[in-house]
Parts: structure tokens; sequence; C-alpha cells
């Protein structure tokens, strides 16, 4: 019998989970509305128990705790999503499956499943950043997933301000952080309401969104020099912000690093949804 | 016998050779000032044709070449000191040792001693930066030194503009980046010429830099999450710069992300010079 190898996106929206064969076929798969703990992981728990799998790969929404010498390791702590704050996610989920376990962000097995399956096949190295409800970054450098004391929040860089830019940023920490000016929710709130797939492509609005984005991959550049950085989320889903981020990317940068050619440097997400479970499932494998 | 293992520190001022046995006792070691490559590299040549070694570690200035399938790969490459852009550092090396090479920058090489032997000992992640001539910065990432399509460049990361600052910065690519703002010549031509060790201890300038630095350290934690951020070079000589550094990382990150102690987190690098040499013996007898 063939061995199967388990995923878990845990978004703040859904939860998407599969179960792949060892060549990486997806033959499940399940999406379950992210609602309360209860609930949502008993879905969850039904799934693998009729699909059940040697090893597991789980990338969660945060912040969560991937520090192994903290006691709360594997917990999602301080999220405002409610019943979600100090959930020992990874607990839970060993009290059920005594298996091996790969245990990151959302955003780290994203960087993964692109830098194995996706747009950087062959390399060491990549950002993956999302442009959406939020911004949240992951990274892989040298083969191995980026994470420290803690994992990236490079959602949360500090900027400086579009000479043009008047709106005040939303971050509740920062303001106008990267987070706080880019995300979604900011690219509304400073078209004065208008969502952002009605905002007119030619508007100046999408030149200052790239003036940030730009910014922050020049700050990700100098510090991490990754061979890809990988864009995704809904905010992203604009094709006409990568010309806008490229051109500006090199305006700031000047010449200073000569990074790989910008058409393939910086980029829209490949695998697209799939690069989350993607991820999960090769570090699943890894794992087993 | 004793194996013995090599170590050059390549600065822009002095090269420091240096040789060790098995265990990391420095049995020899020379400065050499930075002339032309054909004055200097005489002098290390001679220096280990004396001291013969199975392996070496090489910390040079740069920028550096360190992307393996690249043509000019372990070549010094732009810059503007004479005679050694273009230069095939690690090509010469070998001519006249074949032995194996472990090849990085100056900053890497610092904060692989620091991380083995230094103030990081213990930890699998963090980061160097030389507040000196230049802003230089290199890390360590899952106990590997950082490197992706080239090397960091963590002093151009772009900042935000300290509110009572009218200093415009002289860095040549990006006037007012980390370096232009915060290296030790800016800091003298902020304060009309003073030299740094000068400037009164409890002058607004230091708060400046340190506002700066701390807006630094906040980007390099959110996108790295390293488990220390380590100073040296001439500018992190001065003390009193460490409590203002803390105290305005912990303004701008607004208790966003859960650092460790930040005492223990932002700090002087305890090797002090020595830090890059040992650094490169560690590599070399890694390679060995
Ligand atoms: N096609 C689109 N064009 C521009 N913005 C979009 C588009 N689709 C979604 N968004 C924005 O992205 C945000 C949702 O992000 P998304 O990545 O889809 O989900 P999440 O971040 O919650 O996983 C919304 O705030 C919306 O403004
Ligand atoms: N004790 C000190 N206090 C403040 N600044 C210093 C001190 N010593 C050196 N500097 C500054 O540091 C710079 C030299 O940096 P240093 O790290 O010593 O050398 P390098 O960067 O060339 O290796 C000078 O520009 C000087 O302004
Ligand atoms: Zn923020
Ligand atoms: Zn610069």
């Amino acid at each position: 019998m063939t061995k199967l190898y388990g995923a878990i996106e845990a978004g703040g929206t859904k939860f998407v989970c599969a179960v792949s064969d060892e060549n990486m076929n997806i033959l499940k798969r399940i999406k379950i509305p992210t609602t309360i703990p209860e609930e949502t992981m008993a879905e969850v728990f039904n799934f693998f128990d009729k699909n059940p799998v040697v090893a597991m790969g789980i990338g969660s929404f945060g912040p969560i705790d991937v520090n192994r010498s903290s006691e709360t390791y594997g917990y999602i702590t301080t999220t405002p999503k409610k019943g979600w704050a100090n959930y020992d996610f990874l607990g839970n989920m060993k009290a059920h499956y005594d298996i091996p376990y790969a245990w990151t962000t959302d955003v780290n097995v994203a960087a993964y499943g692109e830098l194995k399956k996706g747009s950087a096949r062959g390399k060491s190295s990549c950002i993956y950043l999302t442009v959406g409800t939020g911004v949240g970054g992951g990274g892989v450098v040298n083969g191995k997933i980026l994470e420290g004391f803690g994992h990236p929040e490079m959602g949360h860089i500090i900027l400086r301000r579009h000479p043009e830019d008047t709106y005040e940023g939303n971050c509740p920490y920062h303001h106008d952080c990267l987070e706080g000016l880019c995300a979604g929710p900011a690219v509304e709130k400073r078209a004065g309401g208008v969502k952002a797939f009605d905002i007119p492509k030619d508007a100046k609005d999408w030149e200052i969104e790239a003036y940030y984005l730009a910014q922050a991959c020049v700050d990700y550049t100098v510090i991490l020099s990754p061979e890809k950085i990988i864009f995704g989320g809904g905010v992203s889903k604009q094709e006409q912000l990568f010309p806008l981020i490229r051109k500006s990317f090199k305006e700031q940068m000047n010449g200073y690093v000569k990074t790989p050619d910008l058409d393939d440097y910086i980029v829209h997400v490949e695998l697209g949804d799939d690069a989350g479970i993607t991820g999960c499932l090769l570090l699943a494998q890894e794992k087993a």
C-alpha cells in the first residue's frame, strides 16, 4: 500500500487539508471555513481519520510559535481571531495522530512550495510575499525555511513615505508600515472606499502601491539576497503592478546590487493557490 | 604533526592573516596594509609559504562574487579601491595553494565567528553589523552563512528620515540609505566636521544615529528573526548608543514582535577584532 502524506494550510478565512501519494499527486482535498477551533478542527480530524497519513506538514496563519525551545511551541499565539489566540494547534494534532510534523507559517510553506516546484525551481533561496488582507512574507535560505528566534513578519518593515501619498496607514502597531500602506484594505481606504479591483489600472494608486512594494523588495534584496521574490495574494492579481514594481525597484536600487534580470526576479506566484499545500506536502515527505 | 588552518581577513585598510592549530589556538598572525594586489598579495603568499595550511577561510571586503555558478566566482568585483576591482582573489589563492577554501564577506565571517565562539554561542542565527567607514552586514541563518544570488549588503536599506535630521546623506548610490546616514563619515559630516569620538556623548547626533540603527534593527528583525543583532566597527565603540538603540527599537517595533530581551538581543561584538579571523578559521576547519 502506498504511504500517504498530509497537508494543512491553515488560513484565517479557510483551512485546506490534502493528502498525497509519494509522487506528490494530491488524492483528496477539502476546504473548511475557519470558524472556532472546536468546529474547524473537528472537520480536520474527521478528514484525516478517513485518510490516515504517515507525516504531516502544517502552514498556519499567525503569529505562531516556531521556537522549539519555547513552552508554547506549536501554538497560534496573539491572533485577534476569536478562539484561536493561544491555541495549541500542534499539540492537538499530536494528540490525535502520533506522526512526524513540520510546523511553520502559511507563507513559509508557500515559499517552500515555490522553491521546489514553482517559480524558484532549482534555486536554494526565495521570498514569498502575500499582499492580501494583510502583508505576510516567508522565505527559504540555503534550502531551508527561514526562521530564527521566531518566524519572519516581513509585512511590517518601516517604509519611507511616497511624497504624494497622504493616506495615514492602518497597521494597529505601526500605522504606515508595509502592511499598513499596501494590504488590500489600505489600498481600498486610500482610494476612498473603492474596491481594489475597481480602481482603474492606470490610477496613481498603483504607482504608489508599486513604489512601496519595490522599496520592500530593495530591503529584502540587500538583507537576504534571495534568488527570487515571489508575490501572491489578492492584490498581486493586479498584473499592471509588476512592471511598475520593477521600474521603481530599478530606480530605488540605482544599480548598487546587480540582481538577476528583474523580469525573472520579481514575479507572480507560479503555483497559485497550490503553493502552500505543495510546500506542506514536501515538508511532510521530508519529515517521514 | 598538527594540521594547520589558515585565515585571511581582507579589509580595505589592512589584511590580517593567521594560522591556527586544530584547537583554534592562533599560532601566528600578521597585519599587512592593503595597497595594490601585487604588493599585498605577495606578503600574503610569503606568510602562507612559511606556514603551510590544509584549508583556508577568507573573509573579504566587497562587493565580491560568492555565486558558484558565476564566471567571476571568487573575485572582488566593483570596488573603487585602486587595483582591486575585478581581482580574482580566490583564483590567485588556488594557483598558489591547492587546498579547500571557504570564501565569503568580511562581515559574514565575523557573524560566523560570533555565532560559534562569541556573543551568539549556542544559537543558530545572528546578524553582524559593522558601523565604521561604511555600514556592512552579514548573517547566519539555520547555522549557515547568509547568501543567495549574492551576499547581503545590509548597509543599504532605505530608511525613514528622522524628523530633525537635515543631513542629506553621502551614499553615492542612494544618498540617505543606512550607510549614507550612519557610517562614521556621515556622522562626522552631520556634526560639521567634528571627529566622531569628539562629539559629546549627550549630543542629539547620537539620538539620531540610534534612531536609524534601531530602524535597521526593526527591519532586520521582521525580515530575518535573528537570535542576536551584533554591532561592531568604530562607531559602535560609542557605548552610549546601545541604550538609545534599544529604547528607539522598542518604540518603533511597538510590541509587534516579541524579541529576546533587548539587552541580550542588540549587543556589542564580544570577540572584538578577532570575530572575523575566528570565523575564517572555523570555516577552514569545516572545509578541510
Ligand atoms: N483581483 C483583485 N485585485 C485587487 N485586489 C484584490 C483582488 N482580489 C482580492 N483583492 C484584495 O485582497 C484582499 C484579500 O486578500 P486575499 O489574498 O484574497 O485573501 P487573504 O489575505 O485573506 O488570504 C482584499 O482586501 C481585497 O482588497
Ligand atoms: N571610538 C570611536 N568613536 C566613534 N567613531 C569612531 C571611533 N573609532 C572610529 N570611528 C569612526 O569609524 C570609522 C572607521 O571605522 P572602523 O570600523 O574603525 O574601520 P573600517 O570600517 O575602515 O574597518 C571612522 O570614520 C570614524 O569616524
Ligand atoms: Zn505594522
Ligand atoms: Zn546606499
